[in-house]
């Protein structure tokens, strides 16, 4: 059982400079701000959040285009940012940008 | 765009006892494990994280009943634990008891 997907609409509030793996592969990592309202129990309830996230190889060169304040909807896993930190940390696999 | 959707595998790791708002809606918070394999820039990945979790109303009852060790697959949305905290909580919607 693989399952681990994640469909997050957000702000891009942080995004560093392009680079490259030591393989050459290129890596952006960046921040997205979400906020919406969400059902839960049968009630309305307002949801924030920052998620760290990253892109490899050609979403991240599409990824690096993109400006503070795109609102992009992503979809990827989510995986704990290393093993020595268990902060997590949404891969990006495919986003579209809204506006 | 509201959108905000976690699907995700894994076993009961942790589990508190259910508690109730003061409302009287019953509350459990709860920890999953998940290890996959994702693909990434056209590779495998071994993927781990730990992610805390929370369900309210019926399905707090219903995963009250799960046991640690449980596997489970969990659908639902993340928020920042509160005003004061970032750290990401998944809150359960639907969950099935895989085995």
């Amino acid at each position: 059982m693989n399952c681990n997907r994640v469909v997050l609409c957000g702000l891009i509030v942080e995004k560093e400079e392009i680079r490259y793996t030591p393989a050459g592969i290129p890596i952006v990592n960046f921040k997205i701000g979400h906020e919406s309202e969400q059902i839960e129990a049968g009630g309305k309830r307002l949801v924030q959040c920052e998620i760290s996230s990253v892109a490899l190889d050609k979403v991240a060169q599409d990824v690096n285009r993109l400006k503070i304040g795109d609102y992009v909807k992503l979809d990827g896993f989510l995986s704990r940012k290393s093993r020595m930190s268990t902060h997590l940390v949404l891969h990006v696999n495919k986003f579209e940008l809204k506006r």
